[in-house]
Formats: C-alpha cells, structure tokens, sequence
C-alpha cells in the first residue's frame, strides 16, 4: 500500500516534470490552479514532494558547471498537505486523493502529520479540507477539516464510507475550464460562515 | 555561486534530518516557528526543499519492504518562498537568506520564480517579504515585498545596499525565546496597515 502510494507520487511528479497530460486528479487541480491564477481569481499552489536524502556527490574541483548530484535518497512522509495558498484573502490549505474503492476512503491515505498540519491551520483561522475523487463513480467530494475531525472523534473505524461524504461533504462538480471548480464550494462556505 | 547556494541548502537540510543545532539564520527561524507553534501564536512553517527526480530503483516483486531508492536527482530551482503559514488569520510568506557581504545583498539570492510568487501572494493580500541577515554585522532585516519591489522598479543594480535595508526594512531584535522574534515587527505593520 505504503509502495503503491510512493509510485503513485512518482508518477504525478513525472507527469508535471515531463509535461504529460494525465486525467487524475492532481491534473485536474493543478490545471484548475492555474486557471484561477492566470484570471487572478486566487493564488493556490502545490508544495514540492517531500525527499530524504542520504548521498550525494559534489562536483569536482576542475568542473565547475556540473551541479550536485543525490545519489541516494527516499520519499519522506509528508508532515503538511499537498496544496496552499490564499483565496479571497482567507488561507486555504488542502489535501487531494484519488480511491479506487467504491465503498469507502481508506484512513491510511493521510498522514498522521497531515492531519496534526489541518488541525493547526483550522485552529489559525485558515480553511483546510480534503478533495477526495471516488474514481469508479467519478464523483469529487470537498470534505472541510472540521467535519474529518469530527468522524475521527466519534469512531475508531479505519476508513470513511463514501455515505458519510454524501452526508457531510460538499460534492464538487466537474466542468471544462477550470476542470474542478472547488473555489464555488468555498465561496458557499464563506456565505455560511 | 549557484553551486554554493545549494551547498548551504544541503547543509541546511542535513542540520534538520539529524538534529544539529547550528547557529544559522534557517535554525534560529525553525526555533522561533517551533515556539509560535507551540504557544498558539501562528502557525509558519518549512516548505520541503524542491528535487528534481531523475532516475529511481523500484522495489523487487520480492521484497516488500524496501522502498524506492531514488539515484540520480537535482536540486530544482525553487518556485515559492521558504516559509508559509498563518498568523492572527492572515497568509504569511518569506523567504529567509544569510549574506557574509558587508555592504549589499547580491540579488542572485532571490530567483526570479521567487519574486513571482511574493508578488502573486502581495496581489492577493498576503503579507509577504524577506528576512536578510547580514551576518558580518550580525544584523537581521525584515524587508516588505512592497519594498523590495519598489526598489527593483526603481534601479538596475544587481543587489540591495545594506543602507537601503537600514532605511526601509525593519531591524528585528534577537532574543532568548524565539530567537527571532519577526512577528514582533508583523504586528507593528498590521497597527499601521
């Protein structure tokens, strides 16, 4: 499981290095992001993969173009989300997860870090949230900190069943530009509260 | 230059992964967040130092436990700042740098993606800027983005003069605990602002 997420990160990190356009989720909002950029809707943006590294090699003395070469080195565990940046002057902090399982979204997808990193930014006053696609349904679910918190608090169960999103979290319609309009959600928030 | 600059950020990487306390300006900042944090007076942290990842090792089929060794990687030039986080609900963003000149801050500190984004998070009502240490006179600055900006619209130079900084930037007193008490000079800005 731990393996298959480490690849998946691989890959969407290939996928934005190499400019592959893949359909996945991380695709969608990070195109979504840049439209919200590009008409200066809002600025959120996505936090380098964190990397550990254990050896490198230094360039020699006579080669003075040739750069640092890591050698050795492993995908840490992320100790904040994915995603940040600022909306409407609010902070708004989030992570994004795709499942394949039709039922319910497995607890092991986030961190125990990540999960501290939402708590603090929710007690900061900033908006913190996690965007999760069931993929097999292709449905987009917004679920606010708060409302993860409060599963967490009244269950000693390992995953979310995909009810509770219908219940409590805002599902995110897909369109052509930008591909997840999540900020539509957010302003429904801002209203409420 | 270039080459040094990612010496430090290595160096500055490997005083985090194994607990060294230097005396550097990124430590002396991770203490002062640390203890932010810890009192529930904001919450800033580290963004992860950007890789660029070229060749990696995949796991046997056999071995499930070993993870994928990462072999050949660079260190990417960064696109955001150094530090994010929320204070009093507002978005903070710097980035920290340590200069040994005596007279000026070399702007090839900062990249050009760098500026981009203080001036994308200024746009959007964030509080960005800069913290310079001249270490020499062993003297911290924090600059206003709105400052450093005004002064790359109006001149060619390639670096700040330390004058300008005395002029324009605020001086931040070191103490005990935090050892870098920035948002001391953050509340005097929002009194003002």
């Amino acid at each position: 499981m731990k393996v298959q997420n480490e690849l998946q990160l691989l890959l969407n990190n290939k996928n934005i290095q190499y400019g592959n356009r893949g359909t996945n989720l991380e695709n969608d909002i990070n195109q979504s992001n840049k439209y919200y950029i590009d008409h200066k809707i809002a600025y959120i943006y996505k936090k380098p993969t964190p990397i550990k590294i254990n050896k490198v090699d230094y360039p020699s003395k006579h080669n003075k173009v040739s750069k640092i070469v890591i050698r050795e080195a492993y995908f840490d565990s992320p100790s904040t989300t994915d995603y940040n940046g600022i909306y409407k002057g609010k902070y708004i902090d989030f992570e994004a997860k795709e499942t394949k399982n039709k039922t319910a979204f497995s607890l092991d997808n986030i961190h125990k870090h990540q999960l501290n990193h939402l708590k603090n930014i929710t007690e900061c006053g900033g908006i913190g949230f996690l965007i999760v696609r069931f993929s097999s349904q292709q449905k987009n679910f917004l679920l606010l900190a708060k409302d993860l918190f409060s599963f967490l608090e009244n269950t000693d169960r390992k995953s979310i069943p995909l009810q509770y999103f219908e219940e409590k979290a805002y599902l995110i319609e897909e369109s052509y530009l930008p591909r997840l309009p999540y900020l539509k959600i957010i302003d429904k928030i801002m209203e409420v509260s």
